[in-house]
Formats: C-alpha cells, sequence, structure tokens
C-alpha cells in the first residue's frame, strides 16, 4: 500500500463505514463523492451506510449465535470462540468480512459530543473481534489488520479555531486520539491523517465545494496520504516502552 | 456542592448511568456499592442500567414526537423546538428529567475501544439536547447544567503501566478527554477525577475489595473531590481563548 496508485496497479478496495441519518447531510455528499470518484479511478468501494441498515450497535450476547458460557457473558471469551466456530449473527459476520476485505477502512462521520456517534462506536464495539480484529499477541505494527490503511473523515459544527490548542474543544488530534490510537492503530491499521470539515453548516457552496475538490485528491491518494505514527511493539516490553528507569518507577508507583 | 457532606445536610441526588450487559460484573459491583453506601448515608440515588433497560443508543427522528422539518432532519433544529414543546419520546424525557434533578452524574462502564460502550454514547447523544443540555449561548462554566458535578467511574482491561505516558495506550486522562471535555465540561458540569479500576480481571480478591473500599470514600466526598479545570469562559473571546497575537495567528491560518 505504499506510494501512489497508478493505472495499472491493482485496484484498491475501499471500504466506507457511514454513520448519518439525513440523505442531504455534507457527510452523505462526501461519500457519494468518495464513490464515484473511487470507481471512476478503477478502484473497489464498498459502503455500509449505519442508518439506512438500520444497524444495532448495541454489543452482548445478540452478537453470537454460540455460547461458551450461558451464566457468565465474558465478551472476549465469547469472541475467540465465535471466531473460530463461524459463531457470529449473519449482519455482523457481513461486516467482519467486509473489514477482511478492505485495503482501505474510512470512517464516514459527524463528531458528536467529540466522539463517534453511538451508531458507528457500537459498529466497532461488535465488529472488531477477538480473532478477526485482535488476538493471540498480535496489536499494533504486529496486529491482525497490519498492512490496511484506516482514516476518519469527518464534519464538526465549529470552525477551525475552536478546534485549535487555544480553543475550547482543543486540537482535533486530541479529540481523535482514542480512535486512532485505541481503534485503527491498536489493531494494526496505519492511521492516516484525518480529514476534517471544519462547519459545514457556516460556510458556503464556494468552500463546500473546494473541501469536496480536496476530498477527492485525499482519496485518490490514500495509498501514499501521511499518516500518524503508532507505538512500533519492538520498542515496547509487553505494553510498556522499554526505557528502563521511567519503566521501573511507573511499574512500583 | 463545595465542601463535603456532612449529616444534616440536604442529601446530595446522585444519578448513576450504568453501561455494562453483566450482572455480575466489576462494574456491577461498583454501582451495587454506590447504591448501598449512598443510600445509608442519607443520599438519593436512581439508577439508569442501560443495558437491563433495553436503551435503544441510536438518535435521529425516533427521539422525538415532534416535527420542525420533515425533509430534512437538522438534530440541533428540532431538539430546540422539541425542548420547548415536550416533543421527546417518553424513555428519552425521563432520562432527561434525572439529568435535571441530579446533583451528581456518575458513569459506569468499561472502556471499549478506548472509548465509551455505544449504548452509553448513544444515551448521551440522545439525552443530552438543545435546550435540556446546552443552548442560547450557555456552555461550560456558564453552561445548562452548572453546578452539578459529574465522574467517570470505569475500568480498564490492563493494568496501570499500560496507561501511563509510556504505555501503548496513553495516559487515561488523554482517553477521557473527550468525555470531560466535550461532554461534561461543555455542559457545565464540575468534572471530578475519574475513579478508575485497572485489570479487575487480573487481580485478585483482596486488592478488589481494597478498589470498592477506595470507592465507598470517593462516593461519600463526592462534593469535595478533586475536579479537572476546565475553560473558563470570562477568558475566552467567543470559543477561542483571549490571547490577541495567538488568536490573529488562529484566525488567519
Amino acid at each position: 500500500m505504499d506510494g501512489s496508485w497508478r493505472t495499472g496497479d491493482k485496484p484498491m478496495r475501499v471500504f466506507i463505514v457511514h454513520a448519518h441519518h439525513e440523505p442531504t447531510s455534507f457527510n452523505a455528499a462526501m461519500t457519494g463523492e468518495a464513490v464515484k470518484t473511487l470507481r471512476s479511478a478503477g478502484h473497489e468501494v464498498v459502503v455500509s451506510d449505519l442508518y439506512a441498515m438500520g444497524f444495532d450497535p448495541v454489543s452482548d450476547r445478540r452478537n453470537f449465535t454460540t455460547v461458551v458460557d450461558p451464566n457468565r457473558l465474558k465478551q472476549q471469551d465469547e469472541e475467540a470462540y465465535a471466531s473460530k466456530h463461524s459463531g457470529y449473527s449473519a449482519e455482523l459476520q457481513a461486516e467482519i468480512d467486509k473489514l477482511a476485505w478492505c485495503d482501505v477502512l474510512i470512517f464516514q462521520f459527524p463528531i458528536w459530543w467529540l466522539g463517534l456517534p453511538a451508531i458507528l462506536k457500537g459498529w466497532v464495539d461488535r465488529v472488531f473481534t477477538v480473532g478477526h480484529a485482535y488476538g493471540g499477541g498480535r496489536w499494533f505494527d504486529g496486529g491482525v489488520l497490519a498492512g490496511k490503511r484506516a482514516m476518519c473523515a469527518l464534519t464538526v459544527g465549529g470552525l477551525d479555531p475552536v478546534y485549535s490548542e487555544e480553543g475550547v474543544y482543543g486540537p482535533i488530534e486530541a479529540i481523535l486520539y482514542p480512535v486512532h490510537r485505541g481503534i485503527f492503530a491498536f489493531t494494526g491499521f496505519a492511521v492516516i491523517a484525518p480529514f476534517v470539515v471544519y462547519g459545514p453548516n457556516r460556510i458556503d457552496d464556494a468552500v463546500r465545494a473546494d473541501y469536496l475538490d480536496q476530498y477527492r485528491k485525499r482519496l485518490l491518494t490514500l495509498p501514499s496520504a501521511p499518516t500518524i505514527p503508532g507505538p512500533v511493539m519492538a520498542d515496547y516490553d509487553g505494553f510498556v516502552r522499554k526505557k528502563p528507569q521511567q519503566n521501573a518507577a511507573a511499574l512500583n508507583k
């Protein structure tokens, strides 16, 4: 996946998980542009439009057709078993298959309360399983999904300065940190810098058109777009960075 | 709400939003201890056990009994209208009422993917509305819910060092930042330092008992427990901190 895609290369397989309830939203425009742009360039695109699908984001026994312990729900044990015995509900298995299929995963969403809309968070809670996304000592650069890339494409309500060091919400990197580190990097994805649209309801048509133009360019350079560095497990002793003095201090605090 | 609670003071009204699917989990033990401890001390406690309630975390038109624009769902417009015209579904209005009632809000949850479980994130997406939680230029220290306190009480899978500056997940403060800043502080809550239980499945009964003992102490000092500073709007020019040079730079970048 390194370097820009060139005509004649194998098509990229792009999986867009779209989480907005309004078909005329700017999020919908972005996903529409992505599908058109990528397919025109010879790539393959699959979209999970979570609201349109009526996706259920609540994670519990409904995820499984198998049962390890009927008396106590230990999610990771149930997932490890279900991953080995085709034990997922049909709608989850379909999402798990799309995740395995893709080269690039895109989360398309509006920031709600500085986080993912619940329908998208729950898609992660349910679809990223022991066996198909992590487990067996495989994480970060050695993760189950290593070799793939992932990106957040999002809208935020306010304009740019509000999401700066001096803004009330702080930098967008701090807001997206749990998604980048905890979801993408942890499972092995290279984390592409987010594509952020600031205040789509506060800008005019020309600025919106410019955002879509920039987004098209980003989409065609997904294999080479800059990434956010994540933990490299060779630097770590277990889950803690190998710096003997600091490490010992942390363990004994 | 400043200072410790003393016998004879008005009882605290504590609202626990509980988000775990397993009744024998450590999260359930913590909520059980909280109810017992607080009621024994004369306080009032209400629990929303989201899994037990079958709470639906998906936010869209299902939130409302009123409609402003049937052709395009603009969530904030619908909320502003619904807040003025009793336009929420019954199960949402019940939660909105509990939020208004409480002095202290506690989120009790396991970290999933470095974030809130979707059922809890969606509770926020749906219950924190324009009119009842923000809007009309009221936010942060001047927020609609100013005067109340809020706290995350949570379990994380790993032990303490993993959530340090040297750990793969980084500090718990960075992980909880979007919740503290974007949900609690934004709406006016004073943000109590989180109560974090590290690796409840990796520790023995004595350590678990010690955690519960510490938690009881925290519960009885909720009015005086240390808080995490948030933005003070008098320091801001709109949503950007008043530092003329830096502010101008940010606006013109």
